[in-house]
């Protein structure tokens, strides 16, 4: 299998590519980011030379001292070798083969690593995960090393330590490798990577079609299988990063050395829908922070660089230059060049276009999804997925609200504090299971102080909400959700209407739940918002000088009961200040409906928990309940040049009414205007009439927006 | 008093001068700051000439409708005239006249303001400061306008509007104008340039020496008095930006008509010294929050973008033009011209010399001061100075540290919402009393749960902290202050020592407070922190399930008790993560002494305090105690590219020795090192020898710093 001298010059050609490497060479101080990217490996590797080789035996677990030696070194051969191709300064091949060497006379010493425990175990890692990382890049580093490669290094590195290792991560491994999991894309990418450079095609095959070249595991079927049709990955957006790195890179290669396989044609184009579908799935720059996420990972990770220049390379879409831009990042190859290049010497600045789009989950596109309103700052995320395996949280039906670049209504993520040793080795905590992963820690729907499934991943599991409706008109957008399943007994759909004509500053807001019970419960709906609270209406009876939890479990034990708000007349509202922006939730309140109000923290003996506040709208014992509220967002504080903007938002109140399957949201304006907001629930593109006391309502299709009162040009 | 035709040239002649003109017409698209500067004031003046204009009778309070026009058509007449003359386009100056004009058949029929209660009344706004202020924009717009107006307009503005409205800021409302405070600078201001502009000697003679001319008041009283002779303002930082613009202004204005007096040479160049002042007391562009302070408030504010053009104007000193490129703003004179043009021109970042300085306080630099020690990203803000009147808090002897631009060790700062309605009209929140200004709320000394000087300001007016040492030596450096009054029979100093070379990664804060006392008392230090606790040692007892408050009054009222850290060995660590960087208190623990965890929060029934997280060190009924604390920063948690370095600091322990009056602080690091401070509370030019078990320490000065075990070079 060692490469033969007539096909050296067809090397390097994964994702740096021989046939790039002379332009590569002459343009490469040419573009700021490619040149600070190179510069960047030149010190880094500079660094590295400077100081005696380091390959230690394996030992230490994650975070620990030979675990993070060898992740090093897997970085450092990947970018001296890649140094040395581009740059042509030989040095730094020698030194990466120097290391490659060391790694492949310990490599058949190696047994399995001593601390595994429970994990599918690796060699040179703690968990085998970790040692296909490793493949992955000193694959490509050895790809781009062979020009320069004596006949006896390739001999040695590839026996010894290249094809034991692909042996082990595939034979060795099965299990891990079989499997239709991130994990298991991990592997068959380092695996088939290994292949097309050594020209072994069996590595090829089983990386493509699992072990048994069937084609139910494998790189083909995990394409098939773990995203949806519209690209979206069920465990949520945190993890399609994580996950897109080897599907990107692997398909590149193979589009390179295999293009009969037209890779990315592959399920009409499933590896770009899903570098697409991560970017949207984001505000801000930083992702959704649906499921175990942690709240600062963004579209400036290594993952979204490497699948935004692989796709610019494939597609030249300018629109990814806005997101390369963000990133200030490029990769150190052809694609990378042409990205730094293509932005350097672009006119004006770029623009990626975030839009409306639902993302089906599923593979078949069937369970569920994530549904994005997107309308001027404002972003509604509306979370009607599956349950998205073990790291899925019981949040269905919740949702998230953005202005702009900021959380406003927010997602708590994990409790994590990703490779901080002090807070338990970094893992998940305790506080992801009780918390975190509750459903009222979300601000979705809990009945009876329980969470969705009772908290049971395989019950949530077997089914998946339905989203209803995803459509828009004139001024509006709307998207419908059902849930029949998680609660028993208990059905509940949610609405969520972004109305940008009915007098607001900013786009309004509008979200309806609706639930039906066979019998009588509690309902809860959480509401968290950052900030500081500037006003309530209605009556405030607090817990001034003494807190007790909210409840004794499911979550709830860790909200503090800062005390309650209620109210005699049609709706209450809160309003918070957030960076310099306010906000104003106008809550629907009928008899029996109240609101706690709440901070995160208490039972957290470890102080894990962030200091976050909520509300808690709670309906008592009943069979049916209505959920209605309008956030605005409005005005400005402006602390440097001592100025404030409508720090009250327009709206004085809102109604609600059901009329048959109809709703009916009044939105009453402080200026006199009012406007009522019909839904039609069922058969929505039929013709539709309601009658109210303003008159009759009369349209076709989901929504009509009409102003029922005051000057129609305030 | 109509300027004659000779004289006209002349003008204008304040902030703009008429010998900049040709310069500025030519330059003004040069630089981007000033084409910045000049297109937005453009934009604003243009869209307000596009509606009618509106001169109210003056009827509503602060941020109602008629004061805020007011102060609208004051900075849009100094806009449009400063157009006018700087773009030679007279349209800006007609409209600018037009308004004057309105003004000025308004004016005589303005009685005293309605609304102005229990403050100085005003005529066109409630206080007679705002009144003030207004005439400081309105006199310099008259100012440029006198080159294209009639004769005709000249007397109906001068005679009707101008004249009448300095004699009543002066003659009018003598008890404002008499006061050496920043209300009677700008009344000062406002009269005196009146008088510049009008040749009307008598107006600039009383703003120079008071209604009587003796000089027991106004500016030149006001330049004697307000500031130290380090230029430090005795309310704090945040005031001292506000007082600033008068001074500042007034100055250019006296420099340019009256040269003869060299008032920036005045008492040792005062004004700029507390420009120069003002910079210094802030970190990353935000003031120090001392005394009743907005957060938000910092460099880029209009007062210090005026201070920085004219100290720059006068001075030409480089190190400025690192505050304007913060500023991203210039003034439209020719000082604001220079700025723009030769922060455009510079090679290279310009960059400011932040740097270790004691301010001194009060008019003979004899009542305390603020401190600030500097060493690569530390800063220790150490406050020792007077009450500071009105807005003064109990704090003395408390402290603030900085890494970089970030507040560690924090200061509450203000309890207010500026100008924001919904919270009282945006006016001192009863927390500023409750809260804020109390003892407890800051990182000081508070015996018995009592506030300094009971909360006192009169009693706390009458004396000073003493600054007793500000030193430095080889990788030290020292401030030491001295506080007898603060509560009765109860003497404490407080010691503060930076040290770069004891092996931690940063500069490391050693904080030594010792108090002694005629009777025993409970004595505690609390700790404020922002960012999430990481990890603690000692024993906790929680409060997991039922929060009270920590107190009854004084502040105490506000904290939620979380419970208690105990240990039975020499120190307790607290370590918390704050954007991205660890800290880590090492706190040593005596018998007796414990530390309270708390959070603000508790009777808080308007939802106005911050959630913020503390630490208070307790010392249980004692004559004498000593806190004495090390603090470290130390490396990076990077949630975009995974990694996180040394999220323990390197100190395993601290222990406090007293050996006479000498203080031994022995900090043992992890690596086996251990280092000894010795600090020598008197006699400190002497030669000192202090016996330990670790053998004798001799030194002369403040400090010795020795390293008593481990390798030297790690
Ligand atoms: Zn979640
Ligand atoms: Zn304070």
């Amino acid at each position: 299998s060692v490469v033969d001298a007539a096909n050296l010059a067809a090397h390097p050609n994964l994702l740096l590519a021989a046939k790039d490497l002379p332009t590569l060479q002459a343009e490469s101080s040419r573009y700021p980011l490619f040149d600070r990217a190179l510069t960047a490996a030149k010190n880094t590797v500079d660094e590295a030379m400077a100081a005696p080789v380091d390959v230690p035996f394996p030992k230490d677990p994650g975070g620990g001292y030979t675990h993070e030696q060898h992740k090093k070194n897997a970085l450092l051969m990947y970018q001296a070798a890649t140094l040395s191709a581009i740059t042509g300064d030989k040095a730094y091949g020698d030194w990466a083969i120097t290391l490659l060497k060391k790694y492949a006379e310990l490599y058949p010493s190696v047994p399995l690593h001593p601390e595994h425990k429970h994990q599918a175990p690796g060699k040179l890692f703690w968990q085998v995960l970790n040692d296909a990382w490793w493949l992955v890049y000193v694959i490509q580093a050895y790809d781009a090393l062979l020009p320069q490669m004596s006949q006896a290094d390739q001999t040695l590195i590839s026996q010894q330590l290249l094809l034991p290792h692909a042996r082990f991560l595939s034979e060795g491994s099965a299990e891990t490798f079989n499997k239709v999991h991130n994990h298991g894309t991990w592997a068959a990418a380092a695996v088939g990577m290994t292949g097309l450079v050594l020209n072994e095609d069996h590595l090829v095959n089983i990386a493509l079609r699992g072990l048994d070249g069937s084609g139910a595991s494998g790189f083909l079927a995990q394409l098939d299988q773990l995203f949806s049709p519209d690209g979206y990955y069920t465990e949520g957006p945190y993890y399609q990063r994580y996950a897109l790195l080897p599907f990107v890179v692997f398909a590149r290669a193979l589009e390179r050395n295999k293009p009969e396989l037209g890779i990315f044609d592959y399920r009409d184009g499933i590896v770009l829908k899903a570098i697409y579908a991560a970017i949207q799935l984001s505000n801000g720059g930083l992702f959704f922070p649906l499921n175990d996420a942690i709240k600062d990972k963004g579209l400036d990770t290594v993952e979204m660089v490497f699948g935004v220049d692989v796709a610019y390379g494939l597609t030249g879409d300018k629109d990814l230059l806005a997101i390369a831009e963000y990133q200030q990042q490029v990769t150190l190859n052809g694609d990378g060049l042409a990205v730094a290049r293509d932005l350097h010497q672009l006119q004006g600045a770029p623009s990626f276009s975030f839009g409306s789009k639902l993302f089906r989950d599923g593979p078949a596109g069937d369970q569920g999804g994530v549904a994005i309103l997107r309308s001027g700052a404002a972003t509604v995320v509306f979370k009607a997925a599956s349950q998205g395996m073990g790291h899925g949280h019981f949040d269905r039906l919740g949702w998230i609200y953005y202005d702009g670049a900021n959380e406003i209504v927010s997602d708590y993520g994990a409790s994590r504090y990703l490779n901080v040793e002090p807070k338990r080795g970094g893992i998940y905590l305790p506080e992801n299971d009780t918390w975190a992963k509750q459903t009222v820690a979300h601000n979705a729907l809990v009945r009876n102080e329980e969470s969705q499934f009772a908290g049971d991943v395989k019950a949530a599991s077997k089914n998946n909400p339905q989203v209803t409706r995803f459509t828009q008109g004139d001024g509006w957008q709307l998207v419908s959700a059902l849930e029949p399943n998680a609660y028993p007994g208990t059905e509940f759909d949610r609405t969520f209407v972004l109305l940008d004509k009915v007098g607001t500053e900013a786009p309004l807001v509008i979200d309806l739940l609706r639930v039906r019970a066979d019998e009588a419960a509690n309902f809860d709906l959480p509401f968290y918002y950052q900030g500081q609270l500037m006003f309530h209406t209605g009556k405030a009876r607090l817990a001034l000088e003494n807190l007790k939890p909210l409840g004794k479990s499911n979550g709830y034990q860790h909200l503090w009961n800062k005390g309650e708000l209620v109210t005699e007349k049609n709706s209450v509202q809160v309003s918070w200040l957030q960076r310099n922006r306010f906000y104003t939730l106008t809550q629907w309140m009928p008899e029996k409906s109240r609101i706690a109000l709440t901070e995160l923290g208490a039972n957290d003996p470890e102080f894990n928990l962030r200091r976050e506040a909520g509300l808690v709208v709670r309906y008592g014992k009943t069979k049916q309940a209505t959920f209605v509220s309008a956030l605005e967002s409005h005005g400005e504080y402006n602390g440097v040049r001592e100025y404030t903007l409508a720090p009250r938002g327009v709206i004085s109140d809102i109604r609600y009414t059901a009329v048959g399957d109809y709703s009916l949201v009044n939105i009453t304006l402080k200026s006199g205007q009012a406007y009522s907001v019909a839904i039609a629930h069922t058969a929505q593109n039929g013709e539709h009439r309601v009658d109210t006391a303003d008159g009759a309502i009369t349209w076709t299709g989901d929504v009509a927006v009409v102003q029922v009162a005051g000057n129609k040009n305030p």
